[in-house]
């Protein structure tokens, strides 16, 4: 079993070419896309969406991240293994909420002897990232790809900053089809959302209610939602809570308990 | 075998975790997207394309549709037994055009022991849809799913109406990629047109003229094509027909013989 | 093995159908989506896609490419027999990069008992091309098919045109998502542009520099790469080529030689 998860779209046959090395390798893979629409170059984004996916994996699942704006520099190609699965991509932030969350060894992939030769400069996914991935889903030794290391890129936190007695200033991690805008606040360490009064602070626009389900609300009306990855979410009734709200990615998120 | 469809689209993690959850349940499913473009909440839209692909796919295929904008409130998860197929997806109309042409057997699904556990209430397409398809791909008996019923949402009819001795008022179903508006106007209903004058209004243009292929009129002009789906459509030489006529989906279509 | 290359896009049902086709004949198929959203009729773009793509694929593999504006005419449905690989579509130029770089053999399709029937007249996907390109992924002999041919489309030349002793003019071959700006000068042909001072005039800009990946530049900055296709292409540094030059597909590409 193998993901893929890049900058690519799907108007390209940059996708397409990366199946065919990994089918080429191991004929037996099955492939799953998990997104291609990551906006180009946006590694942050590219790790958010893999931290929500990985664990509804099975085991030995390998994960092949390509967003790359760096690729052909000094940047390194590394494998990571956490939570019984296997991370190939560039060093560069694309696995930092899985280094956040789980225990985990970084290798620096060196073994060029797996990797499609002549290796360009432009296109990794192709060249090492893709062939790396098929080579794991065939059982090879994650050693053999090359040595432990310790200076990886270390994630920076993702999680909310204590700014008053009762209150923190988080940010929205993401804003999905539908126009949620989901927080970096985890239902599970703010539980009291759930019992007291609070407000959420986003753009100019104060939220105090908490819903359990979408359809509670009249159309149009903005509450805070648990949302399906445990994050709060910021959302309205069959709109757009993002277009409502006028806020994007990276939005800070103020919220108080009372 | 089992298809996907969805509202998701491709840019967020949601298609890829359902497939997660499968592929844990039954590593050897094989899944087949047929769109995660559907419009945000749009039931009809989902209806449309299921109706349109269903028969093409081998006896025994589960279809998981996931067009949900009542997720997490008091609408049912159902299973439709039909032509040979499955269909699961929430009661709220994603399988009407099915219901309405197949004979067919309706199921509440209440087994929550094939449920992912706790379910979520903003995302029963990995919780619930997922897991219950993957359960029927590998075998599962549909009565272990739940009871059946009698008291589901009645598809309205998709047809068109008399309202004239020659005269019928139908609306446009769908617009495709190339603009071509897609009728309910069913070939096999209205067989004058292959030999008899009619005329097709819609918006503010009559159109006249059947053809049999696109390519038989010059660029842009307007006319009617019996589409793939052996519904009518109206379409225009290498341009979009629904820019051309300024139509929507839902927009009315008159027909009348002469 | 069993690649699609469409412009049907992934909102209708046309793609899922295919696939359901193609499952229903071959089971054991694996397909493989190089893109769905080649521009409406544009067989340029699909010949482009799958020329860069079909090396990277195992021997036996099956193209299957449906852009076919001439659907229903008199345009005949082909089987190019290439580097060990199959390509089957519309005789309209979707192969032509292929035929001007590799060593062919041309039929024409004409065994209807391998079509879907009854064959519409708009969707030759689902009852030509798919079902062709499956009974060839299970192993039917290419004769069986149809007989040879030698009067299918001539590729039109993708290569620049000498037009000074030291001067070339090309073109824009494709624009990939990233905004990079495809050329069809080949490195092999130009080897100097490696060592020797050049200008590439695209739109008003003339570019002199080349870069060997892209992080070499500074964020805006425009150059000339050589591409993971072997082209070169004029690039930005984390921006789009395409926006910053105002280019287009088919924009002349002045090259010259000091």
């Amino acid at each position: 079993m193998l993901t893929l998860t890049t900058d690519f779209g799907l108007g390209d046959h940059f996708v397409g070419v990366m199946k065919g090395v990994i089918l080429r390798i191991n004929p037996r893979a099955r492939i799953v896309d998990l997104s291609h629409e990551v906006s180009a170059y946006d590694t942050g984004e590219a790790a958010f969406l893999l931290a929500q996916a990985y664990r509804y994996f099975p085991k030995k699942t390998v994960h092949v991240a390509v967003v790359d704006p760096g690729v052909g520099s000094a940047r390194r190609p590394i494998l990571v293994e956490a939570a019984g699965q296997y991370f190939v991509g560039p060093d560069n932030g694309v696995f930092s909420m899985i280094l956040e969350r789980e225990n985990h060894t970084v290798r620096a992939i060196t073994a060029e002897r797996y990797f499609l030769k002549p290796v360009s400069n432009t296109f990794h996914g192709r060249d090492i990232f893709a062939p790396v991935g098929a080579h794991l889903s065939k059982g090879l030794a994650p050693a053999k790809l090359g040595k432990r290391i310790d200076d990886f890129l270390r994630p920076a936190s993702h999680k909310p900053v204590r700014t008053a007695r009762r209150g923190w200033t988080g940010a929205i991690l993401k804003i999905d089809r539908f126009g949620n805008l989901i927080t970096n606040f985890h239902v599970d360490d703010f539980p009291f959302i759930q019992s007291r009064p609070f407000e959420m602070q986003v753009g100019l626009r104060m939220v105090t209610r908490l819903v359990s389900h979408y359809a509670e609300c009249g159309p149009g009306e903005t509450f805070v939602i648990a949302g399906s990855s445990g994050y709060l979410e910021v959302s309205a009734s069959q709109a757009s809570a993002a277009k409502i709200l006028g806020c994007g990615v990276g939005a800070p998120v103020e919220l108080r308990e009372f």
